[in-house]
Parts: structure tokens; C-alpha cells; sequence
């Protein structure tokens, strides 16, 4: 087994016992990325030469006694929308070619801070404004689109060229490419992790979250990354748990509101059969099941893109400007209708918003989680651009409906692999908890993992 | 001495001992407002069968044994902009003329569970849109505007019309009338006292409060107003003190900021005068001052009319389009016009409230309060449209310069009567706190207020 293969915690248990040295991770980990990369297309830039110092500085850290836990000398990723002091960040756009942030953004200060080892910047659909990543494949299939806007994260997760990764969900962007890779994609609690560094799309709805290959890993990356940040006025100063600990307690006894509406209306069945079979894992361990109704579903769509969209002009307003014609024309067009858009109709989608949350809050008494299909599809072919339920539905509005109650609510989504389609295209479980509640739906995933027969494989990238 | 002329405070503890009734109370209280309310106008409605029935129910209640504390029994006007179950709630608009609600707003119900006597519902600018409140005069010169948009809850308590009132404060509607009436007012920080059951005018600025004679009757007011709601999304989940505790303590060793721009920039000589003696006092009282600059000054107003006024046109969209003719010119002027703003301006100017927040906050680094004037002149004449201090300035750009930053940065600000002019005119303090920190506000207040000469000067309404 070459070290790239192992998930996260394996590496980390491996380096801390010093059975493995971070160099010789590092090592394999860019081979790897040398191997297999010119076929997916993941990064942005490889930053071989700072991996090599990192892993080099944790070998001699770890050898001086000096271990800082799970994530020092581990390998990372980090999605191209994310500032790194030094290292060019692009946002995977022409406009921002050129771009060499001075400082590093909060969550790459934790994970530097922790001893991680960057390995480079994941491609993201540009600007985060879409689901696609065009630059970027699938790894179990190069004919397929890995799904974004944290597509290279993902693909870089499922073709095990680094540990962990980070990506960012405005309307879904680590759980739609997480799920379309069949990869483990945690959008936490609005508030719960820092923003700051980060270029924003919509900063009412903006998270940032870890993508690794387990459930363990993803609390490995929440122990480092999560906490109260001054400068990101949309964090909370909640107590940050160890997001370890009780990981492996099971769900007996737990009760999961099973929805009847909205998120199995327009569903590939392949899909639909996946994400029963893991509920019904799921019961098979000790849990309830009860089935609810979602409020207020036909404004979803309306207010995510209500908000999204004038915020994300707002943000770009100077620099389209500037460069209008350095944009891709799908952002563009996005972009040119937000500054259209009134003052009063985005007002009401906020109002709306509220009110979205208020008859969430009320759904979730008594339940310890909601479990849905995370996307409603596996993931599109390269140029594809509709699903046909029936009704012909834009992928893009696909796998933004399934994504965006995350987003509304600010409720914590992790999306977990739940098996393969016919076809051997992952399909992912999504389950959203209570705010602040990651600990809860990491115990919930970690247990489906477990339990799961199909759990662990990787693509051949044949 | 006429029991309307008791201060809360001492109502509270003559009802609380037994030496006055709450009915001989009511029945003083609703003779004086039959005796000078003709001439101030602050009540829309005198709700003297409730306040009759309140007044009995709460005398029977104490004989019984069963005294509920300080508000039990005392009387208190409601700003018209907050629902009273069945008693019409006009927000002093034609609009609203028949309009009867069902339900009291969180603060009314607040203030007759802890035994308040309701006396009438009290006069705003139409809306809460405007600083003049047209309906009603100056107790101490009738040739004079009360301020607004609460006027009608300052008029009534300058006047001895009631013991405590309800304002609401958006751009210093608490304020604004309490230093041109010569009251105490206190706009609590955002999200501590629930604004539901209250007509909106702008859900991010807008803020509820009390209106009374002294600090510690504020202090009281407090002690029923404040609180987590669920129903009011603004509303903070924040322990709850005693906001009576301490109160007497001063203010040695407090360390104030004063602001060498922004306050002071155009200002009427007098109140300069007035509020720097005021300083001098808390300073002669152990308290520490030290110079400050104001961050960002310059955005203030844009920043708080680019939020206010699409806010204010979402919210009466639809009553705009079924009853244009019936709002006031002033107030469809700005309906109008926010209903032509860009969602995208909007939200730059609540990027820029972060930015604000974010100044102030490092601003008060080593500070307990900043102090200023609550206005930069004294009450305007009626029919007045500007100030001239060298330019010319609209009254209710002046009232609002100075009232705004205590709404952009959701602060507590509290306005203490100190002194009067020449021509025996209020002039207000305004002690600005930190988040929460309402108990340090009126500690100062208190301070103030203790050593002030002219404290517990009423109008004579000659």
C-alpha cells in the first residue's frame, strides 16, 4: 500500500507513532498528483516545493518531540478561492490570474498552525459561481464533471492526491461534489468556521468546511478548523467541541425525520433506492424514523437565488468593471442580472429567509437529524446540461434544490457515500442537524460508514 | 403633591408599601391627562376604562397579597406603533385608522404581566418614519416640536401624563424625543428587548425601548422589557441582569471617551456647552476622560438610509399599493424612493454597517461609555425645516447625525436630561455602552443624574 492511500487518520496514526514520516508522505502524495492529476485536472497549482518544506519542518518537529496531533505532516488541499500568503490564488479565474495574497486566510492559518503539509489549490467552478468546475473531472469517471463549486477538492479527496481538502458551500458546493466523487463533505453550522481570507460569493450564505475520504477525518479537520473568528462578523463564539470524541457511539435511539416532500420530487430512482437502503442501514442500527413535511419548500429556489445573486454582484461590482470580458460568460450573465435586481424583492428574500428557518426550527423538534438524497442525480456528463424527470431541470437547479436548505437554515449538511450507481457513479447521504449540532451528524455518518458494505472504495482511474 | 407627579420609582414604592392605591393613582393620573393633553397631544387614544380596570385588578391583586414589584399598579402610555389586543393601533397612520389587533406585542404583554395600568397609546411619527411627530407640541414650549418619531411617549412623560412609556428607536426615536422633552430614554442594545407585535421600519436598525422621568425608572421599565423571544429573530439569547443592581455605585475610576469629531462638528453653542459641563461633572465624580476619534464618520448617514429606507419600502409595499393617498407626503416621498434602490447598493451599505461595527469596536477598546450629545440643538419650532450652523441642515438630517451610530453599531445609548437652554429648552447626554452593557449605561446615568442641579425640572405648562 502506497502511504497516498491511506485515509487521514490513518496517516495521522501512522506519523504519530513515527511509523511514517511526513517526508516520505509527502513524497508519495506528490507522486501521485504527478500520476493521475494530468487525467482529473484537481489543482490549480501544485506547490510541490512548500510541501516538501512543510513536511520537512513536521519530520523535524515530530523527531524533536514537538507533535501537535492529527493533522501535522497529513496533506492538504486547499480550493483556489481560499487566500494563501505567497501562493497565487486564482478563484479558477482569468480576472484574478495574477492574484498573490499577503496573508493566509483563517482556515489556512489553523491548518499551517496544526502541521499540515500543503500540497497546492483545487480548482473551483470560478468564483465558486457554479456547479460544474470545467477544469476539473470526475475520477470515476473522466467523461462525467466532478460537480463544485469545490469540484477540485473533491476530485482530489476521491483520487487520493491528498488528505484532506477544503472546499466552500454557498447552494451546496462541498456537498454536490462531495457526493458527485464519493467523497465525505461537512458544510458546518453557519458561524461555525471562520471566513475570513476567503473570497465570498454570498455572505449570507457562505460556509467552509472540510472534504476527506471518512467521517473520522472530517472531525479530525473540524478539530482544527472550527472557531470564533472577530473578523468574519458571521461567526458565533460557541464553545468548539472535540469533534472526535463519541464518533463512535452509534445511533440507537435516535429519531430521523425522513422528508415526504421536496427533496424525492424529481429524483433519478437509482438514487432514490440508494439513499432508503442507507436509511434503512440506519434503522437496522437502533434507529427511528419519522416522516416529515418541509416548510415552505416552493420558495427555496427563490430565496437562494434572491440572496445569492445581488450579494455576489455587489461583491463584483468593481472588478466587473474592470474586466468584463476576462469573466467565463455563464458568470457573467449571473453577475450583469444581480445589479439589476431591486433592493425591496432582495429585502423580502431575506424576510422570507427568516421565516424558513422559524418553520425549520419548529420540523426539527424531537429529531436528531434529516436525512435526504444529497443530490438528486448522479453526477452530469461533461456538456450536460439538464435533467430530465419528466421535466427537463437544469443541473445547476438540480443540484442547488437538494443543497440550498442547508444553506437557507445554516443548519450543519454532511454528505456521506452511500453505494454506486449501475453505472459506478457515487450517490451521497445527506444528513442536516441541529445548529451547532456537528458532533451529532458526524456520530450519524460515521455510523452509516461503518455499517456500510461499499464503504472505502476508490475509483481505478482506469 | 398629586400622585401623577411621582417619578415611577417612587409610584412603585408608595404602591409597593401601601400608602398609595393604583386606582387613586389611575384616577390622577387620567386627570391629568384630561387636564393638559388638549394642549401636548401626545396620546392617540386614552384608554382610560382599561386603565380603570388595570388599576382595580392590580389593587385587588397586592391586598390580596399577591404584589408582582416595581410596575405593578403604575401607569404606562404605548407608542401606537405597538399592538394592543383589541385597542386600535394606528401607527398614527390614515392607513391604519380601523386597524385592531389581535394580540399584544411582546412588550405590552411584558408590561401587563408584571401588573402595568395602561393608560393610552401614545403618538409617533406616521410609521415611526420621521423625527417631528406632527400631532403633538413641546410640553415645555407648545410652539415647539416634541422630536420623534416617539414624541408622543416623551410628551407624555414630560408632562407627567404617565409613569413610563414605550419608544421605538430606528435612527433615535427613543432619543430624539426623550432630549427634546427633557426625558430619560433608553435604546437598549440590538436584540435585547423583542420587537414582535411592533410595525416595522427597518428590521436591522429598528429597536424598542423605555421612555421615563429618571434613570432608575428606566431601569425598572428594564427589568420587565428585556428578554430572549424566539419570535423576533433580532432578539439574543443574553442572561437577563438586574438592571437595578449597582445602579448607585458612580463612576469612579470609569475611563469615558469623547469624541473630538463627528459629534461636535455642527452644534448648536449651547448644547456644547451643556453636555462639556456634564462631562465635567462625571469627571469631578472619579470618572477618567479621554479624547477619541470617531471611525468612518463620513458613511454614517448613507449607511443608515441606504439600510432604512428599502427596508421601510419592502415592508409597505403592499399597503403603498392599496392606500398611497393615505400616508402622509413626507413618508410616500420615502417609500417612494426606496422602492427605486439597487439590491446591490443596499448590501454595500450593510457591508459597510460591518465595517463601522468593526471600527467602534476597537474604538471602545479601555472605554466603559462614550459620551456625547444626544442632539446638536435643542427642540425645533414647529413648522421649522432646517438648522443653520454656518450650512444649512435639514432638522431631520441633524437629529439623525447623531442619533445613527448608536443603530449602525446596535449599541446602547441612553439620553439624559442635562440642564436648558436660555429659552428653557431640554438638552440631552447621550451615554453610548458596549454590547449588553445597558447596567453600565444607566450606572452612568444615575451618576449623572444624582449630581445634576437642574434633575427633576418639569415644564410648567403655562
Amino acid at each position: 500500500m502506497h502511504p497516498y492511500e491511506l485515509t487521514l487518520t490513518e496517516a495521522a496514526e501512522k506519523i504519530g507513532s513515527k511509523e511514517l514520516s511526513p517526508v516520505e508522505l509527502a513524497e508519495s502524495v506528490l507522486g501521485r498528483i504527478e500520476a493521475v492529476d494530468g487525467r482529473v485536472g484537481a489543482f490549480a497549482a501544485v506547490t510541490a516545493d512548500r510541501a516538501m518544506a512543510d513536511a520537512k519542518r513536521a519530520a523535524d518537529d515530530i523527531a524533536a518531540g514537538n507533535y501537535r496531533g492529527a493533522l501535522h505532516g497529513v496533506t492538504v488541499g486547499v480550493k483556489d478561492l481560499v487566500d494563501t500568503a505567497g501562493i497565487a490564488t486564482t478563484s479558477s479565474s482569468k480576472t484574478r490570474a495574477d492574484n498573490v495574497p499577503n496573508a493566509d486566510a483563517a482556515v489556512v492559518e489553523r491548518l499551517s498552525g496544526a502541521g499540515a503539509v500543503l500540497v497546492g489549490k483545487t480548482h473551483t467552478h470560478e468564483f465558486a459561481y457554479g456547479v460544474i468546475t470545467p477544469t476539473t473531472r470526475n475520477p470515476w469517471n473522466l467523461d462525467h464533471i466532478p460537480g463544485g463549486s469545490s469540484g477540485g477538492s473533491a476530485a482530489a479527496i476521491a483520487s487520493q492526491m491528498c488528505h484532506g481538502a477544503i472546499g466552500t458551500d454557498t447552494g451546496g458546493s462541498i456537498r454536490i461534489p462531495s457526493a458527485a466523487c464519493g467523497t465525505v463533505g461537512l458544510k458546518p453550522t453557519y458561524g461555525r468556521v471562520s471566513r475570513r481570507g476567503i473570497t465570498s460569493l454570498s455572505w449570507a450564505l457562505d460556509h467552509v468546511g472540510p472534504i476527506t475520504r471518512t467521517v473520522h477525518d472530517a472531525a479530525l479537520m473540524m478539530n482544527v478548523l472550527a472557531g470564533y473568528d472577530r473578523a468574519d462578523p458571521g461567526t458565533v463564539d460557541e464553545p468548539v467541541p472535540d469533534f472526535t470524541a463519541g464518533l463512535d457511539s452509534g445511533v440507537k435511539g435516535m429519531v430521523f425525520g425522513l422528508p415526504t416532500n421536496y427533496f424525492f420530487d424529481n429524483i433519478d430512482l437509482e438514487v432514490e433506492s440508494a439513499v432508503r437502503a442507507a436509511v434503512d442501514v440506519l434503522t437496522g442500527l437502533g434507529a427511528q424514523v419519522r416522516e416529515i413535511e418541509l416548510p415552505m419548500t416552493e420558495t427555496y429556489m427563490s430565496v437562494e437565488f434572491g440572496i445569492l445573486v445581488p450579494e455576489a454582484s455587489a461583491y463584483h461590482q468593481k472588478l466587473l468593471r474592470e474586466k468584463a470580458d476576462l469573466y467565463t460568460d455563464d458568470v457573467r450573465v449571473f453577475l450583469d442580472a444581480g445589479e439589476l435586481m431591486l433592493a425591496t424583492d432582495y429585502i423580502k428574500a431575506l424576510r422570507v429567509r427568516t421565516l424558513i428557518q422559524d418553520g425549520w426550527r419548529d420540523m426539527f423538534e424531537g429529531l436528531d437529524a434529516v436525512l435526504a438524497p444529497t443530490l438528486p442525480s448522479t453526477a452530469a456528463r461533461v456538456g450536460q446540461d439538464t435533467f430530465n424527470w419528466g421535466v427537463e431541470e437544469p443541473v445547476i437547479n438540480a443540484y442547488v434544490r437538494t443543497s440550498a436548505p442547508g444553506n437557507l437554515t445554516g443548519l450543519p449538511g454532511l454528505s456521506v457515500p452511500c453505494g454506486l450507481s449501475n453505472d459506478g457513479l457515487p450517490i451521497g447521504l445527506q444528513i442536516l442537524g441541529k445548529p451547532f449540532a456537528e458532533p451529532t451528524v458526524l456520530r450519524i455518518g460515521a455510523a452509516y460508514e461503518a455499517a456500510n458494505p461499499s464503504a472505502g472504495k476508490v475509483p481505478t482511474l482506469g
